[in-house]
């Protein structure tokens, strides 16, 4: 049994309040400081998305349906204009990014469950609008995901901007044998499309018949966690798995990552799902974790604020309750630690433009990561 | 505090033996069994290296000097005719190897601190030798490092056969500065030579002036387990590092580590010597420990006998006293567990003609692994 649980148990057994347990034990690692949670907002109880307009004023979305925004950790009343949202499951009001030319376009992008289209029940849609007041106006959707299901698992809807072109994701829907390595239908795939929501002329499907020219990769469960390694530029994503088959990985383009028929969980029913961990064509990702944490948002840390972090990636955990710390080098998980623990389940992961981490934690609201002196 | 370090805490508050917390909970995770170490001989207190003839006993080196063959885990007295050792802090006699053709020539290796040779104490030497009933018969002394030091540091001394050539590691000798970053000294680097000596004229250095010819790769602290990936055929060392810094490597032909100046560690009197973590021309390690665990053996399972581990690596820990799981991935590490926790210092890790993993612990002898139930 490792020191910290000792700590941990004892500090329990003496009644010392559970605040102290937010600290993981670092005392005998040399390379990193502690870090704690401090508070930055909890008028927005399920986040999922944030994003930071000019004026430092935070968006965020709430996955029942609202979106906000955050004045010094204040949210006003919710923005109007927003399309109609299928709450339900894990759908709702998901991502929200801003074009990175928002400050001379004004374009903003939300994903979220959409019941319009074909079909009962919903499917991940993107729009794109702009802020007007308190309002959105200039609404496009610029992607509808077809076709809808009244499951409620696996939307996907994390997005970033990278090289000029939106890249987000869509789950399985919970139709793993139906939609994934099926090219022709939507879900369990990583998209890049453009700006306004037109087809990237070297995406790589282009010239597959029936295939959704969309697709940038394929072979995906739900993906709810999307960041650009500041070194390389590329896109990781976090994948949420089956129990005992969370990933990460580099999605590129047209390749294959393999769900459901490789992995490395079984379905959460018990049924086994991905019987093998390796296939031909398949690629391997680049870390999992058995038992699941449960990932959700992830990020990489580029700002000066986190000197030992700097390059490495955060992976919040839903059920893991924690933020857990990759360090990276050369596309590879060098060693990997419990940054904070018992955190609460962690949704969103985003470096803010002052370099703070923040992260959007269900239940709680919103926090930001500080070293603990 | 995860679920594991609860139980581990109701048992002992409930006085329940120690026994019982070798076993890691894995009930949560879904692709690896329960495994525990069976006994098979204590008769060997300091086990550093194990070998199997071809009668299936076993040849085990004791670090105080002495060289044992176990038949059914029980030794004989010790061999006879081993050179002159000076049993010197973490000197003795080290490794044993056979030849891959022993059955035909008769060769078998041994390491050990050797205090021949210029200057007071010793340095690390390999010596091939005959087994002639229950004494050793041909010495000879086929590497001697130079010069000898009093220091008890780092010594090395884990050997391997790979492609027909002997590689083998020398520690730093506890003179980083001095020693390892100049290729016309020894200590800090990986060795390969011919099963007689002599040197591989396809060597890195060979036509570097004053290099030592039989240098394969530098920039190492002290590699105490070295293994061959059955899927790539490269060797793969641990490095015992500084406070927090451990290491995985591929020693490649040429290349440096970087050691002293690139880690991730202290040194343990507290004295910061490698203060960057990255340094150009020096190679980032496959994976590393901060707190470290005290590498020193490891082993890629390639047998049949547990198929949940196969081509994955296996690292002992000293002060970690634990076996530690990394599942590697075209040359990544995607996930670390700890297999067996408690195990005590395992100094060596060897995969038996039986395809079973057998452990060399340091205060209880010889253990192999086996699946729980």
């Amino acid at each position: 049994m490792k020191r910290s649980n000792w700590l941990g148990a004892m500090a329990l057994s003496l009644g010392v309040s559970a605040l102290a347990m937010t600290f993981t034990d670092h005392s005998q690692a040399q390379g990193l400081p502690e870090f704690t949670l401090q508070d930055v907002s909890s008028d927005v109880q399920m986040p999922w998305g944030m994003a930071w307009l000019p004026d430092g004023d935070m968006l965020v979305t709430d996955r029942n349906g609202e979106l906000y925004r955050l004045s010094d950790g204040q949210a006003g009343s919710p923005i109007a204009g927003l399309p109609e949202i299928h709450v339900n499951g894990q759908g709702g009001l998901l991502d929200i990014v801003l074009h990175p030319e928002y400050e001379t376009n004004g374009w903003l992008y939300i994903s979220y469950s959409d019941p319009e289209g074909d079909g009962e029940g919903s499917n991940t849609s993107i729009m794109r609008a702009k802020l007007d007041g308190n309002r959105l106006s200039n609404q496009e959707v610029i992607y509808r995901a077809e076709i809808n299901s009244t499951r409620g698992q696996h939307y996907g809807g994390r997005m970033i901007f990278n090289d000029g072109y939106l890249f987000f994701t869509i789950g399985d829907r919970g139709d793993h044998f139906t939609n994934v390595q099926d090219l022709s239908r939507d879900g369990g795939k990583t998209y890049r499309i453009n700006d306004d929501g037109s087809i990237p002329q070297d995406n790589p499907f282009i010239n597959v018949p029936n295939a959704k020219p969309a697709i940038w990769s394929y072979g995906h469960r739900n993906q709810q966690g999307i960041a650009i390694n500041p070194l390389t530029g590329q896109i990781w994503t976090s994948e949420h798995g089956p129990r005992g088959g969370d990933e990460i990985n580099i999605p590129e383009a047209g390749k294959n990552y393999g769900w459901p028929y490789v992995g490395y969980g079984i379905n959460y029913n018990g049924e086994v799902l991905a019987e093998a961990t390796h296939g031909a064509g398949m690629e391997q990702p680049i870390w999992y974790w058995d038992p699941s944490i449960a990932t959700a948002g992830i990020e990489f840390v580029s700002s000066d604020r986190y000197p030992e972090l700097k390059n490495h990636l955060l992976v919040g955990g839903l059920r893991g309750s924690k933020l857990e710390l990759l360090e990276i080098s050369d596309d590879r998980v060098i060693r990997s630690t419990d940054l904070i623990t018992d955190s609460g389940r962690i949704r969103a992961i985003r470096q803010g433009p002052d370099g703070y981490i923040y992260l959007g934690i269900e239940g709680e609201g919103i926090k930001r990561l500080i070293p603990a002196n």
